[in-house]
């Protein structure tokens, strides 16, 4: 079999810990599936601005580059926080995702019939959900220039500015992964914008309407980001596909993991034009305050891992196995503390990991 | 007694039903306290745009000026929204707001508990909820320049951007007003921005913390704007004061709304620096599906009416008097169709209207 070549980053916090679990996960399914998979670890985030002073240093987007696919645990802390822009874990992140060209960020949102109760929303109003968010990852206000903050010498008086800017082709690619996926789903994609009040948004709209002519079979609409931000929480299996802008697919995927319980359960998949490797992460943070206590959730990781074998390796028959052992274990009752009820075992990180691979 | 002279800005869809509702309470809170109300309607929004081509006229807005307060409905309809953006609806509302210099836009979150199981959450999560969003209204990306779209004459490719931008006096001005809120409130103040990311939302962190300075006793946090919407899900009750820029209060206090269960009992008001007048609106749309039918629920122009009361005309013993009678009203058992639940009874916008009246 061919090797995959696969590029760890356990970055700060819980990441060491979620990742670990993950790898023996990956092992067990490479074992069961005789898959070769070749994983080295590599320095991100804080743990890399601690070793050489850079959040993303060249070594490790080297690695990056040379391999099949990353796989990202989280990054960031309190610890870093108060360094300058330049320096701080989230700026190697961005930098990450620009550099290897990942402008589509996938990040499904899909309840758990076992989790049943988790969500602050009503169980009538999220069993069943099931929506993809294809946030663009590469562009808009996170990246647009002209940005800064100005001092006027002789006054003292500051002005901030980050331009919130796409160009044509940028929308119309995403706008094609957006498509192409509902094309695989219930062929309903719902496009994010404000075009009631930004230019951006009128262009982003234009584009997202013409790249949809060649998709006939999609049922396309629009929502205003308010609006669509308030119909997660009023009704979330309106929704198949949302397609959005950067900076909207951050806050709306961000309420839409609210819908399943726990962040702690939720993967994405940051991916490029396939010149490239992708990088699958969970959408969780790095939990500095239960960091080395053994209390994570691994689940994310590994159905990021998931996401990758299928995604980025093409190992269906792999991605199948580690997703039906995430639902053998919940079934069978494990729980970590972040989704724990009345009546289920509460595990920790490293225990979960390991029933995960007996479940392999 | 001084005549308080106020705008009356129907505007479009159930603007007029729940307008005529909201003006025959406040004649019967006039009647009660003795205060003179000169009261009169003006063309706004899309029923301007029908008359005069423009939706926001000359006329209308000089009498705003030379009135105490605004009291608006609702504005839009998809019949204008195919229109260019200069005499679109919304084009004429934030006409409004900047004409009028309206940068504190204040939107509470205050749930009913006769509404109980009205809202997709948990009764437990939104009981009590009770939050304010402050919302900084004629800055940010809503009005920087530059902003447009762009087509390169020669290959045809286009670009669209759109500056979010603050001033250190703007981001000043709001801080002041969230704080000087806090301190009537619970003291706590929640500033959302993506200083992680975004120079713009830097400057604003930078800029709150000054002004925080000056208040010793409010206990100000920070919160990212993608977990402050998550975190508004997750557990509302930790929030009592929210301030927030332009777009991210857009969608926030949106995804407020949810919490107290319907749209439709959720008013706001819009104020700048004292010289001049203020603007009193629900948060909701003008719901042209429903509109002519006597469905509309009037609530939350009623409530707007009551925040005009207090803060345009501080007259806060009609404002108490109008907030009681609708809770007099809800605990009756009278309901419109959004908020109607199991052993309640059904009524239109026009009888709701009436029961108000009474109850006052
Ligand atoms: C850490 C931060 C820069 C990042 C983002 O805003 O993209 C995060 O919130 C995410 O969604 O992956
Ligand atoms: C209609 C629209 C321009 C407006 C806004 O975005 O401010 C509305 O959504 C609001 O929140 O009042």
């Amino acid at each position: 079999a061919k090797t995959h070549t696969i590029t760890l980053l356990p970055g700060d916090g819980i990441g060491d810990e979620i990742m670990d679990a993950t790898v023996k996960v990956l092992e067990a399914v490479a074992s069961r599936f005789d898959l070769s998979l070749a994983m080295t670890s590599a320095l991100m985030g804080g743990a890399a601005i601690d070793a050489t002073g850079e959040p993303l240093p060249a070594a490790t987007l080297d690695q990056c580059r040379a391999s099949d696919a990353v796989l990202l645990a989280c990054i960031g802390g309190y610890k870093w926080d108060d360094l300058p822009r330049a320096t701080r874990p989230e700026t190697g992140l961005l930098a990450l995702r620009k550099q290897l060209g990942l402008f589509a960020n996938l990040r499904p949102a899909k309840s758990f019939a076992q989790l049943e109760g988790a969500s602050s929303l009503k169980d009538e109003v999220v069993n069943g959900v099931d929506l993809m968010v294809v946030r663009e990852l590469t562009g808009g206000v996170y990246f647009g220039t002209p940005k800064g903050i100005d001092t006027d010498p002789s006054t003292g008086a500051r002005v901030g500015y980050s331009n919130m800017i796409y160009h044509d082709y940028e929308v119309q690619r995403i706008a094609r992964v957006a498509m192409d996926i509902a094309m695989k789903r219930n062929k309903a994609v719902v496009s994010v914008d404000k075009a009631n009040v930004l230019e951006v948004s009128q262009l982003w709209r234009e584009e997202v309407i013409k790249v949809a002519a060649d998709y006939p079979e999609v049922d396309l609409s629009h929502m205003y980001v308010d609006n669509a931000a308030m119909q997660l929480v009023r009704w979330p299996k309106q929704f198949d596909v949302m397609v959005t802008g950067n900076l909207f697919g951050d806050v709306l995927s961000d309420c839409a993991s609210m819908l399943v319980g726990s962040l702690g359960m939720l993967p994405s998949a940051s991916l490029g034009d396939g010149s490239g490797p992708g990088v699958f992460e969970p959408v969780h943070g790095s939990a500095p305050d239960i960091a080395g206590q053994d209390k994570a959730n691994p689940v994310a990781c590994v159905l990021s891992a998931a996401m990758m074998l299928r995604y980025a390796l093409a190992e269906t028959d792999a991605a199948d196995a580690v997703e039906a052992a995430v639902e053998a274990v919940l079934n069978a009752g494990w729980r970590t503390g972040d989704i724990m009820s009345d009546g289920k075992t509460l595990v920790g990180c490293k225990r979960m990991g390991e029933l995960l691979v007996e479940a392999v």
